[in-house]
């Protein structure tokens, strides 16, 4: 008999349950107990997330794996007390959010959208051509699974994507540039920008004063990815100066992002409330479903974190 | 030597001059004359746009064919001086650009963009989840060659992709109709509607009050198509009732839309200036360019108009 624990904001649980169940009686894991509650030195698996406030693995002493429910693992990955492998979310649903509202917010700022929603003044300016996408840079930093998805997607569109990540990869389509001298080069074509790295001691403020002042003027971030990617003030700098033109930004340091902050005010700003990538019960579940089957058969387990890497 | 006459509006010749000569000389058709005057007796090919107001075409007793700078023909096809085959554009850059703004669109409205563009009250609501593209049915009205373009593209992001045209067709990922009971099956389906059917008696008003009924509650319209393929008044009147949710609007009765038009300050409607499917000078040129070269070395020309379905 496999004990089974999920945490998470207990708001979750209900949601959660019946998904779950149908995603293990399917994957024929055998008898198990599920839960939002038990006791730890009986668990096998942990179905996590962050927001259930587990932090002490300790008293887990038969734990054989923490399954995460989340595609970022930052808040967990250095947990001392955590001695068990570790997967992260690798979800089909979650990439297709992540693939639709990327390219909805470049196509966007793409098209000039903003303009026709806001600006609706009886003044018809039908004499400018707007540029093609072959005639367009966006470059993706970050080139996981996501990552990947979303760069396909433009391609597909005619984009001419730039891509960057912290060690050489080759995407079809995609100019590929790796390491320090390769950021600088990507961010001087970004005309549109999409931030989805990982959150790092490496990639925080990867977006600062210098890396903004690289990018050309006008040129548009999106961040569906992490907060701690672009420094802040930097950002409202650059965006108070006219250099960066618009920034949409999924993800913050803090969140709910508070009332009061100044993102929130910001003319060049578009808030979206951490809703590009949202975890989806049904798709996950079977996800975790199956990393649970091929631990018990022996086979290993899929999107393992490397703990030295950090994700 | 041929004579090749350029009519359209007269800002347009300086822009397509140079792009029409490059493609010319790079056919390799021989000696020719190009320009936007020319005796009538003497011209070979007309390089059209219904802007240019040439409507007789009665002079022109030497004529080849009429080679079509825009992809709706309704003006001249039924113009009974025209005597020479008609040709009408079928233009990369312009399937292109109305796939970019039709995806753009599409997706703004999946992903209910709108209220994050316009509403940043500093209000996270971040409980709500989107629902994915795949659960998500959006209609084409029109299966020509922008229509395919589109219907691919939509596929491709896993949206349930409906499609609709006069006689029956077949296109890989999407649920293809025909005649008039399938387009009420379409339309009752329809979350996002996108007109794409060519202007012609038979689809005038192909949205009207009894159309836009079978519609589901809160559907969004986009008309990139032809403007008469909307009855206004019933558009309006179902905007106003709060049945329709939302139409953008491109192309219009009348254009540029007059200031005074309602659908400018109408808060449901979006009005973008006959934006979607630009003709670009440099992809149009090669067409132009090949189909006489076609027709000079005895081929059949491409993209003929089919004179008795006005297409």
């Amino acid at each position: 008999m496999l004990t089974l624990l999920f945490t998470d904001r207990p708001q979750r649980w209900p949601k959660f349950e019946a998904p779950l169940r149908a995603a293990l009686d399917a994957a024929c894991i055998g008898p198990y107990r599920l839960s939002d509650s038990a006791d730890p030195a009986e668990v096998d698996y942990i179905i996590f997330s962050p927001s259930g406030g587990l932090r002490d693995f300790t008293p887990f002493t038969n734990l054989k794996a923490v399954l995460s429910l989340w595609a970022g693992v930052e808040s967990i990955v250095g947990n001392d007390t955590l001695r068990v492998p570790l997967t992260r979310m690798v979800d089909q649903g979650l990439s297709e959010g992540m693939v639709e509202w990327v390219t909805g917010h470049v196509l966007r700022h793409h098209l000039g959208m903003d303009q026709h929603i806001l600006e609706q003044d009886g003044v018809w300016r039908g004499h400018v051509t707007p540029p093609l996408a072959r005639d367009r840079q966006v470059a993706i930093l970050g080139l996981g699974a996501l990552g990947q998805a979303c760069a396909k997607m433009l391609v597909a569109l005619n984009f001419q994507v730039l891509g960057w990540s912290r060690g050489p990869k080759s995407i079809p389509g995609v100019s590929c540039f790796h390491g320090e001298d390769g950021l600088r080069e990507v961010l001087a074509g970004a005309e549109i920008c999409v931030l989805l790295l990982p959150n790092t001691p490496h990639t925080e403020d990867t977006l600062d004063a210098a890396a903004l002042r690289l990018m050309p003027q006008g040129a548009v971030i999106l961040n569906p990815g992490r907060g701690p990617l672009i420094d802040d003030d930097a950002l409202l700098e650059s965006l108070n100066s006219g250099h960066i033109g618009h920034a949409t930004l999924d993800v913050f340091r803090q969140e709910p992002l508070p009332p009061e902050h100044p993102f929130w005010s910001h003319p060049r700003i578009t808030v979206t409330p951490h809703i590009a990538a949202e975890t989806r019960a049904a798709t996950t579940a079977t996800v975790i479903a199956e990393n649970i089957r091929r631990n018990e058969a022996g086979e290993p387990m899929r999107f393992l974190v490397d703990r030295d890497l950090q994700y």
